[in-house]
């Protein structure tokens, strides 16, 4: 926890209640939001000294000298936001801009699991991240990665996390538990490593989070709640939500960048008159452009009220319920006396149009802006070179030879993608063989697909086929390819992909579009492929600019490289591609190229 | 925590609910009361191993060999009923006795604060109750009492409990918080010592409960609640309980033996829409023909439905809230996967008719008996020899002599009770002197007061007068006096009030009524002066009599004995007699018997 310990001042808050001192701060004339009570409460004061409420109601008597003075004039006064699920990588923004970004939005917590980073750079990776926030007003309560590599055997990923990880990093203060535990065959199946895990978080009475993805809501769902998960954002349907909160999980209800499930999930509690205090509300991923655009968690709670939610209730669902989930309610999640100071002030409370945010009762942001300085990092030089290839990628190394014997076609295992969808489809298609090789297919949608080894210089790479991105031309590369992050590249030849791949491992990885030769739209990622050094404008521009290439390329999909970033992920279906080759993800099972 | 922590046994709920291993029980077809949502879930069975819910749903595939299933036939399923603030020595039961007495009502777990043991005993009364605690299936979270001796100036205690003590009992597993901190002058000053017991609390991460019971609701309460403490049961306007939920405190609305508040404060929720998550229902003190007569949580849940609360919230406010306020709903307050076995069945909800009680997954008890053993103890001396007088008293020593030179009369300080409240009245009364000493005024229904040390041998005793129960004849007294527990003696004459208070001195404490002589009735509670060895129906056969006695003697008072212990709290106005004197509770200063 920032900020003084509520042990450390009592003394003071009871001094300045009392009005024998002034206090630093009083909020004066607030709706007061009453997150505890569910009610608006009118005219009412904040009292605030050492980061802390010292008193709600009439603070007249604790104003003094030095006393500063915030006239909220009847805004609408709630608890800070919470994010109780939230991947910061895939803001592709370092922590510190994260918090940039976010902060004006309401955000003043956050509980992100550090996986991506986890996948490239190990425990190491997780340490960064904890050690950045601390430079950002912004409560960051890490949770430590609890599947890394996400499938251990059929990739090799930068690092493992293991459970002798896991509990030497929940001893950690800035570490509150475990993340999304997406090992659920591992938990159901009583996997000692798993259990070894889930012993870890409980044995520090910290929290485990889930991810249980399957629509099976009964002896599966219970064997994982039993095992003590608390929480999961993993819910598509609004009977996977329902199901959860009956068994005493929290359902995080997602409203992602590309994940929306919001107007669905929420019926679980907007169809019938149950007790929401299991519910929460989070993000999970975010892009650039959504933060942006539209925000963060005020977005969601926008979102909730409309789809029905009463704005009382989905207030609570980003504040006193997160605290509740994650334990924190003592300092946390309500604006009362003891608890940090972390407030906003809203113009309007549908709206949710957050007008000021206070964290540990400093004013952080005033109108969509941030006030206080975080400072910029020069970043340490083992979180910046993570693209380790054992030599430059050369047109030879994309060729796919076509099986001894072959015709002038050849079945093949083909990847398709689904617009919008996770899934894909395994395909079997006749692909032509030229001069003994199989080339990329433009007439039928088919490109090849390569995954590169990009940690530690092993030379490895599966090769493949994709059907779906419609590209006439170019290559596309990124070491955004979830979970292992290796060097994933799409190409219509050989030349181009081969550029693609070496424009990415000279800038320590990132995003890119070229054709014939020439780089159309880069994003470097330089902080372990993952992450960006510079603003967010600058990154959504460039994410701007690598959209145009994509459909300067033939590819009108939306969000291409969200869709390519998950064709390596061999926990979802059918058909995917790896470093160490082709998964039949329906049984799987390695599986080879031609049939 | 009694039985299996979480950690221990994932595998194997794991493995029950999964259908791989069988059940230990199964709660068949129950009516399931679902405290996470606020529903009744028809058809539902419970699968339980290792003492926890393994599963909640169609347990079917649970059930194997060994499995003993419970045939609900559609009762109703609860969490077990949790008292969060209770005195268990008001009770008079030692606590096996106790538990016997309230496990057949729905009660799992308690809260106790044995701050009346406390004053006797010092730490090692604490210590003897949480051990003598281990011997029953009942859940006992013991609060360390916070202000032992209650008034320190005012009074001589057997023992003091001093910030180090509390420091070191927070570190023991079996407390779990910080007793009432009724010294809120203390805490709202700012006084060292007290916010040194705070601080020893809230660095543990433990609870602190209160007892805030003015009437003032802004600074006062703000800054009581700053302090970090979370609960508070001394609501006794519904305006107060109000104030307490919406500053983020829990409310725990109270309907003990004497201080039957829930029918007003339970307005705080019935009469607005509020949220009730921060309301829960307690009993405080709890006389031993309550608890055989009405029951104990049962009856209290009982009472909210019929004060309108709806049973499922009612319900709430003694399992899943109580769990909440104290941060321990990870185990406690619900029944969900993973989560103790604490459980009760009824047969009809409303009503809170319990037949079953299950802890730990065992039944316990069964059509309001005990089905299991809990073994008898022989008590150490060291808690049964506690009425330590200077030496027998004799008729001399209850003498008031008036002062040089009264006349006929003189202008006398009088306590004057009220019936059924807390309160006195400082009465100036003149008062015959007859032969140089002042005695009795029956015919003003004013008879003697006396309150002598019986800690330490010290000879110390103070003498008074007090108007209003009804006295014609005879003595009764009482070692059971708040809070130091010195021995009181009530009496019309001083020959009886010797014979009064040397026949406790005998047996070790307790009550009992004399007149002309001869004893009417006793009740021996040779534990710490404060509580029997007996069964419950034997204490409160001898309570009837006692009772009896009172009105032989001419007081047709409810609960005279109540009245009566609290004559020498000096925390309650107007006036007061401690063994060091007669004390102006209004100005908090000693003052002289006559004027």
């Amino acid at each position: 926890m920032k900020g003084h310990a509520l042990k450390d001042v009592t003394v003071k808050l009871v001094g300045v209640a009392m009005g024998r001192e002034p206090a630093e701060t009083v909020i004066r004339n607030v709706r007061l939001v009453n997150v505890h009570t569910a009610e608006i409460l009118e005219r009412m004061d904040i009292a605030i000294v050492c980061g802390r409420v010292a008193l709600v109601g009439d603070a007249s008597h604790t104003i003094g000298e030095g006393t500063r003075v915030v006239e909220a004039d009847g805004m609408y006064a709630t608890p800070g936001f919470m994010d109780g699920h939230i991947h910061v990588e895939s803001s592709m923004m370092n922590v510190r801009e994260y918090a940039r970004t976010v902060i004006p939005h309401g955000t003043t917590a956050i509980y992100p699991d550090p996986h991506e980073i986890a996948n490239v750079l190990g425990k190491e990776g997780v340490r960064f991240m904890i050690d950045d926030a601390k430079a950002t007003p912004l409560k960051v309560f890490t949770v430590m990665p609890s599947c890394v590599p996400a499938v251990p055997a059929f990739e090799d990923a930068g690092a493992t996390i293991t459970p002798e990880d896991v509990a030497e990093f929940m001893a950690l203060d800035g570490v509150c538990g475990l993340g999304e535990m997406m090992n659920f065959p591992g938990v159901l199946g009583g996997d000692p490593d798993i259990h070894r895990e889930l012993y870890a978080t409980l044995d520090r009475e910290k929290t485990i989070t889930g991810h249980y993805s399957m629509p099976e809501t009964g002896q599966g769902l219970n064997a994982y709640i039993a095992s003590g998960i608390r929480c999961c954002h993993e819910s598509v349907r609004r009977e996977d939500a329902l199901a959860k909160m009956r068994l005493g999980m929290y359902a995080q209800l997602r409203e992602g960048s590309a994940w929306r499930d919001l107007a669905e999930v929420i019926k679980s509690v907007t169809e019938r008159r149950i007790d929401t205090r299991f519910a929460t509300l989070i993000s999970d991923d975010t892009h650039p452009d959504t933060l942006l655009s539209l925000g963060h968690m005020d977005h969601i709670v926008r979102r909730a009220v409309s789809e029905g939610v009463d704005p009382i209730t989905a207030v609570q669902m980003a504040t006193l319920n997160v605290a509740q989930c994650y334990g924190m309610d003592r300092d946390l999640g309500s604006i009362a006396p003891g608890r940090c100071a972390d407030i906003l002030l809203l113009a309007d409370l549908a709206r949710v149009d957050v007008r000021k945010v206070f964290i540990d009762g400093e004013l952080v942001a005033e109108d969509g802006k941030l006030v206080v300085e975080i400072e910029r990092a020069v970043y340490p030089d083992f979180v910046k070179n993570t693209c380790h290839l054992k030599r430059p990628l050369s047109e030879a190394d994309f060729r796919v030879p076509a099986p001894e014997g072959s015709g002038t076609s050849v079945r093949t295992r083909v990847i398709e993608i689904i617009e919008a969808r996770v899934g894909t489809y395994a395909r079997e298609i006749d692909m032509p063989v030229r001069d003994g090789h199989v080339p990329a297919d433009l007439s039928h949608d088919i490109v090849k697909l390569a995954v590169v080894e990009r940690h530690k210089n092993t030379g490895t790479m599966g090769r493949g086929f994709v059907k779906g991105f419609r590209l006439k031309g170019g290559a596309v590369a990124s070491t955004v390819a979830h979970d292992a992050h290796n060097l994933m590249i799409v190409g219509t030849n050989d030349a181009d992909m081969a550029l693609a791949g070496n424009t990415l491992a000279g800038c320590g990885g990132g995003m890119v579009a070229v054709r014939d030769g020439r780089v159309l739209a880069l994003l470097p990622l330089p902080i372990a492929g993952l992450l960006s050094e510079e603003e967010a404008p600058a990154i959504a521009e460039k994410v701007v600019e690598l959209d145009a290439a994509w459909k300067e390329l033939g590819c009108d999909l939306e969000s291409p490289f969200m869709t390519m970033a998950l064709l390596p992920l061999a926990v979802l279906p059918e058909l995917r591609l790896t470093n160490r080759g082709l998964i039949d993800t329906v049984n799987y099972r390695f599986t080879e190229l031609f049939v």
